[in-house]
């Protein structure tokens, strides 16, 4: 039963599942291996030269400020950049004390599951559903439901059904370019999805890293547009500026922020204050929506590249739906093991990704998906390992 | 009883105190207070032209590497950094995957909590303790216990009567240049300490921000080493470098470090990592124990000045014991209410300090102390803030 000190573990620790994304990111690391696990952005688009600029003229305008103890809300600069950006793209009024900084979105996620969710408390995910979030919300002992997920959005009878027979305290979603599966909400369903969760009160956590990286140029609706009092809504830098410096925000009503501010201040006191002010100074002094293209259109021509491949070497029983942005491509194996074919993958060509059953909350499920990175690798390597890939599922057909 | 929303909140959230401190920052951003009240290192020691150096050189030579994601236990090179300053400043051995990099040491504060501490857990704290630490700990719902702290440390026969009447699974302490009293542990009650926790099984979370900031170069040995098995030792690089960058660490068995990172995971995914890299450029760099020698020598030359200032201005009435590292100066003031005092000096002399009571657990214990930082301010203010605060006292006696 382990040492004297792993019996005194607690039980919320106890049942967090491993990320397999972990385990496997040991593997990838090796320079030989072709990686479609990662959730990586490519980090040729990481505006290094830019952050040469803003990290000397931070420290030389206000160096004594920016390494100081800061407040945990976060620079107040900051907050009013990440406000005007809701009102310039969306035309929603958000108020600086409606937002709180945290160390990549994924703070946000635990501050979230620490504020709202008590042990058994019903929460809903999309299935599929990003397996970062069942391991974080895990921490906090609720039991789970399900919602199926189709190209559009979240399957709206089945969700009116969950909520009226469940009563979830709480929806996790993601409506745009959705880890795992890359599904975008419609409209109408963004529509029918706030009025359902209103309807039934059921809070709404809405992650959004993804939704920049749009290769259609559709708008697509936040859902706290449309069911403001319930929804908290999250965002990163991570995809569009770089990860390592873990910074995102969350938004949300102000006394919703003002209590997540006081488990934040508890938590880490304040997000890393340096980066805050270099991330404004960069995105003060460059031009992010024009990043931002540079990068989505390197993607989509990624993404693209990855399905041509994958229609000359899959066989055909293999299937997608072709994203409209985001980082991943979702496979239906049909009767092909996924964990199966990663071993052989990985073992005999080097060559791995993330079968789809951590993507699951039910035990067996998702065995027969699985999901491809496309932002972070070359052409050459998509080839490379797609026709290495092809292989092995034409073998095992 | 609040909005809809306020009333889904989560029994943990809502036993946190409201930091005191917090509440007062906002009334010393202003610049013509003089603040006391604060833990802030001094800036005029944070390492800017270092930084400069450090953050060009590491976006240069690595930067897709820094601004990538990263791993969860902290960058390896600055994990073995740390492991050698152990072994060289204390001959104590620290393995690499038995340190955590950590989003400030208060981070490290709250994974321990979340990893051990289920609701009505006993957790044994110091009296008075870390205003911080109490608010972070409380996410977790346990119950307290205290020990009675001497300026040599922890009274040895009521911890022993502690620990085997009330039997707590934790005990939180800082033995060197205590928060906020400025109590250094004695090596003989170092090893009573270690023996009695040992004998009881007792969790040690070993705090120690301050214990580089030595005014008498006495080595004071990690409680770790002499209980090696049970003690989880903390450290923060924000106040030997800079407070600002979020970075510190925890020691402990490898067993157990391996569940915090998976907590950690699922907290944060990781801590910042150009800061991490930016952080070990410098320290490779720079001479680290000769700038821990500036900032020593300028601290004990303002902690002495204070004590001047508070012999000049002070009524005898007031006590304290003279600090031997550290950044506070604890204040027993006898009969003068410490809240009363405050609300004078904050309004008609606008200089500030933070007053007794919520250093402690109990209510209304701590009336008659006060907190007074001296790493931070120049000697001027010192001594108008200390005449200041002088006068009222003289007045209310």
């Amino acid at each position: 039963m382990g040492t004297w000190l792993e019996q005194q573990f607690s039980k919320r620790s106890q049942g967090i599942p491993p990320s397999f994304i972990r385990e496997i990111l040991k593997v990838t690391s090796s320079p030989d291996v072709i990686s479609f696990a990662g959730g990586l952005p490519n980090p040729a688009f990481f505006p290094i030269e830019a952050f040469k600029v803003s990290t000397q003229r931070v420290l030389e305008i206000e160096g004594k400020k920016a390494l100081q103890y800061s407040v945990t809300e976060g620079d107040p600069d900051l907050r009013a950049w990440i406000a005007a950006y809701y009102q310039q793209k969306f035309g929603m009024e958000v108020k600086p004390d409606e937002i709180l900084i945290t160390s990549g979105s994924q703070q946000a996620l635990d501050l979230v599951g620490k504020l709202f969710i008590e042990q058994d408390d019903k929460v809903l995910m999309e299935k599929p559903t990003y397996l970062g979030a069942i391991q974080c919300l895990s921490q906090y002992q609720p039991t789970w439901a399900e919602v199926a997920l189709e190209a559009d959005g979240v399957d709206i009878a089945a969700l009116e059904q969950v909520c009226v027979q469940d009563k979830p305290k709480m929806m996790y979603a993601i409506p745009n370019y959705q880890n795992p599966s890359g599904a975008c909400y419609g409209e109408e369903k963004r529509a029918q999805v706030a009025r359902i969760l209103n309807e039934n009160k059921v809070i709404l956590l809405e992650d959004d890293p993804y939704g920049e990286l749009n290769f259609t140029g559709a708008l697509h609706t936040p859902l706290r547009k449309l069911y403001k009092e319930g929804t908290l809504l999250m965002g990163s830098f991570s995809k569009i500026v770089a990860p390592g410096l873990r910074l995102g925000w969350i938004v949300g009503e102000k006394e919703v922020i003002a209590k997540l501010t006081i488990l934040k201040q508890a938590s880490d006191l304040h997000s890393n204050y340096f980066s805050q002010r270099m991330l404004l100074d960069y995105l003060i002094h460059n031009p992010i929506t024009e990043h931002i293209g540079k990068i989505t259109a390197h993607y989509k021509a990624q993404c693209e590249w990855m399905q041509e491949c994958i229609q000359k070497y899959f066989p055909k029983e293999v299937t997608y739906i072709a994203p409209e942005g985001g980082m991943f491509l979702w496979l239906d194996l049909g009767k092909i093991n996924a964990r199966a074919l990663l071993k052989q993958c990985m073992e005999e060509d080097k060559v791995v990704f993330v079968p789809g059953d951590p993507f699951y909350i039910t035990a067996e499920a998702g065995m027969d998906k699985a999901r491809l990175n496309f932002s972070n690798g070359t052409k050459e390597k998509i080839q490379e390992g797609i026709s290495k890939i092809g292989k092995r599922l034409h073998d095992m057909l």
